[in-house]
């Protein structure tokens, strides 16, 4: 696999979350370890305030270069820039509360990164973390992330959310539906797709041939058509119209033993039909400590999967350890996209 | 609490079920510390052969006094009593393979169970692992143990599966159903009478006012109507009756951090509104040692949740742990029904 050369290095551009929480902490810890910045050219979007504070609750002093907006070109490999929008006063904020101010920063800083990748001048995007509540105090109309950033982006094609923890991954079908459509949803050529998507991001990420395994629908997953067909029909077909397309994919499985499976090593990701079959899983597991990535877009986004943790803010005891991870897996893949752009 | 006395000790019957697996060591194991046999009036229900294969296995040897089965009677506290029905030699079934025969023999057991069950000559019923698929291939034509053991009791009341593990419960109001038909199935009245059911099941083992999580069914709870309205419409306004009612509940949660609360120990049983959002949790907490109850009919049945582990099979190393609390639970709820009809 080639390595990005400094010809290639990825741009990546950082949001700024929400700023009554621990994210600029988690912010100004990630940034304190300049060696983790040698291989991308980073930008970071927000308010140098912001981060100010954050640096002063993590206790740590971090070298970064403010430039205008129009001069994010200057960040380079461990040279990293800071886009200052000046739109927000911490001394505004009260710290651990969910108010209009802090969601309506959170939502400019996300919105002028993907104006950035809808220019073609970043290849990723990582944001710390929000607050749903503040978003919506803010006016934020999206329900999640993903339609957030496709709407932005004017994007067309299918992406959809991943989770990684540790080294094993979860994929969805459908996400953000009521659960009463989950069935009416699938089809034969929509799991197809989710394999193949599924595949594509795994591979972008580092691992060349991923070993999916697909969650069945139904209790038992249907115990061969007693508690519903969907397997027969759907699932079961196009798991083996994918594995005629030589993908390494298995299953449809019962939903609450595939994870057993994935959890001692079996496979790399999971391929879950909806969004509970996989949250309460990886929940469980520790999803605190992973990572949310959207995939399928023009440009990969990153961010840590924990919430605000507004409790805890100020303290300097955030544990950065997700951040850095969701800074990580957006290197690789925006550092195997453009080495395979330069081939 | 009212203590069972002697008068009162209640009257149980095991059914010996998959005899290819684990399952004759396992009773073997129970059967082996007669203290556990002191509160009750056991009867085993099987074939002395398999039984004599399974201390075999186990390494130990039972004293179980065998009796025909019209005198079931002369079973009492710390005198078990074994009702033979001579039907299986153990010399004619394959340790470690699913068979008819295996199956006809689970089959017969617990039908016997549920038919003293029936003429009120026992006040609970265990069964030891059953093969699903010896089931099938001898024609057992139910879909669970629920729906088998209604049919032959001829029990037309609400009945449910409950399944503990350690302390905490987890209790359903759909449960083996296609996914597809889950929404439609959820009124007011359902959960209202679920959130009745789960109180009564968990205050008959013993605990006095049982902490009731409910979830919801959409992700995060439907989050306020953006995914699905039947928190707002459905389970919200059940919680609030049965609030009302003076149950101590709460919900509705999003169903992928209800368990993170319930596993910290904020309450004793979690209400999942269909199989998978319960199942997927505890399996990973580690089911396996866990205890499958059938609440609400006549008699109260229990099981350990594992299956017939053929691949360990008269190997000697069986874990009877789960085995056991299957046996204490039964034991508690008929002790306290017993004392609870005799106050």
């Amino acid at each position: 696999m080639t390595q990005a050369t400094t010809d290639t290095f990825p741009r990546i551009v950082i949001a700024m979350g929400d700023p009554a929480g621990i994210s600029p902490e988690l912010l100004a810890r990630l940034l304190d370890r300049r060696e983790r910045l040698d291989r991308a050219a980073v930008a970071i979007i927000g308010d140098r305030r912001a981060l100010d504070a954050g640096e002063k609750a993590a206790g740590v002093k971090v070298d970064v270069r403010t430039v205008p907006a129009g001069d994010i070109g200057r960040a380079a490999p461990g040279q990293p820039v800071f886009i200052d929008l000046g739109h927000l006063d911490p001394a505004t904020i009260h710290a651990k509360e969910a108010s209009a101010e802090g969601g309506a920063f959170a939502i400019r800083n996300f919105k002028e990164a993907l104006l950035l990748a809808k220019q073609q001048q970043v290849d990723g995007i990582m944001f710390t973390p929000f607050n749903k509540l503040a978003l919506k105090k803010a006016g934020n109309p999206y329900p999640d992330e993903i339609r957030w950033a496709v709407d932005i982006l004017g994007w067309k094609g299918e992406c959809s959310e991943y989770n990684r923890l540790d080294d094993l991954w979860n994929a969805r079908v459908t996400s953000h539906e009521p659960l009463r459509e989950v069935a009416g949803l699938l089809t034969r050529e929509r799991v197809v797709r989710a394999i193949e998507a599924t595949a594509a991001t795994l591979q972008a990420a580092g691992i060349a041939r991923p070993r999916i395994a697909v969650a069945g629908l139904n209790p038992h997953a249907g115990e061969g058509g007693l508690f519903g067909n969907e397997e027969i029909d759907i699932i079961s077909p196009a798991v083996a119209d994918a594995q005629g397309r030589q993908y390494a994919v298995e299953g449809p499985f019962p939903a609450d033993t595939v994870w057993l499976k994935a959890r001692r090593g079996d496979y790399d990701v999971v391929l879950t039909m909806y969004h509970d079959q996989g949250q309460i899983a990886l929940k469980l597991m520790g999803f605190e400590r992973g990572v949310t990535i959207l995939g399928g877009m023009p440009v990969p986004i990153t961010t840590p999967a924990h919430g605000t943790a507004y409790d805890i803010a100020g303290q300097g005891i955030a544990d950065p350890s997700a951040t850095i991870k969701a800074f990580e897996t957006l290197l690789s893949l925006t550092s195997l996209r453009m080495a395979r752009s330069a081939a």
